[in-house]
């Protein structure tokens, strides 16, 4: 019976639309499933046969938040292309992606931002999901010779700590106008070039930076 | 007349002290002169005799907050010791402020920050302090040979970009426990080795990585 399933489906479609609308107009943290249920025209209890929770309407709108970045992840792991540009690729396409979205309503970006703070378990299966595909570049980029003496899970959370402005997307609201791609090709090369394990006490080798 | 001079200050610091409290207590933002006057036992008015403002009263307080961070920098900035050890230690020694001001109270520390945000134009100075400070330890890096090719204000916020988890208080308030030591050093390690001006549209040579 495929009409009823259409109707589910449209429905929840309706409903997740008005929730952005009130988290747009009052923010994530307050609103309730019984503000919603006025919003859409429902009774409650009838709302709660399309979202059993908030936690399970939070869960349907961090799947749509999510749904074009893991398209893009997904497309550049098994893409043809040099693993360099992959890395590069990795944030710099998702950063054009949230950064159009903040753009486009800075108040709504930071709506959803809030409402990932209220429901940070939905959100955590996401953020492990970017590290995966992440993880799978970077073993790419340790077989040809990246990051000696590290291993995966180090570089991993490395390469997430150094590159936080151009993916943590609370701290790009604050940082948007740093997060370039032209800066953000540097600190891809940057990491590529310079992240490795070092033996001795003083980071580097200065000797191999003199100029001349 | 040293005296009345030295009671002014006694009672600026209670004052403080007082103010400090009611952050810890109510948070920055909404807590009032006149909250405060109560909670001195003295008059609205008297109390504007010490500090003429909330902004005035926010600066003096910013001043304590980072009182011992610049002494640690400016004493780094004309130490005797290797520059890529003076750029750990600028971030290493701050950190370890940060970091023991933030576990031994992590609700004030939060208070502090929302006190900052409602007063940017007071932390803006300190903030551009402490960019000025590590400028002239880049500057010191790049007489010896380091980042190639880039001019002295593109590093600084190059440097500031990718060391945001070990510097930027709000960023460091989620990720204190990857802001490790060792974590810290494998960075700067990484910057000063990696951190130059690339032609070439790939970031890196590739061949310069393969291993053996």
């Amino acid at each position: 019976m495929p009409r009823p399933e259409t109707d589910i489906v449209a429905t929840r479609i309706r409903i997740m639309d008005a929730a952005e609308h009130i988290i747009q107009e009052k923010g994530a943290i307050s609103f309730t499933m019984t503000d919603l249920a006025t919003a859409v025209g429902m009774s409650p209890s009838n709302l709660y046969r399309f979202f059993e929770s908030k936690d399970a309407l939070a869960e349907a709108m961090a799947g749509e938040w999510f749904a074009e970045l893991e398209i893009i992840m997904d497309g550049l792991v098994s893409a043809e292309m040099p693993v360099e540009e992959k890395l590069y690729q990795f944030f710099a396409k998702r950063l054009m992606v949230k950064r159009a979205r903040f753009e486009d309503d800075p108040g709504l970006f930071e709506s959803y931002m809030e409402l990932g703070d209220e429901h940070f378990e939905v959100i955590k299966g996401y953020v492990d999901l970017a590290d995966h595909y992440m993880a799978s570049i970077l073993a790419e980029a340790m077989e040809k010779g990246y990051f000696k003496g590290l291993d995966l899970d180090t570089v991993v959370s490395l390469v997430n700590t150094m590159m936080q402005p151009f993916c943590n997307p609370k701290l790009m609201m604050q940082m948007m106008h740093l997060a370039t791609d032209e800066r953000l090709r540097i600190v891809i090369s940057t990491i590529l070039s310079g992240l490795q394990a070092h033996d001795e006490q003083v980071p580097v080798k200065p000797e191999l930076h003199i100029a001349g």
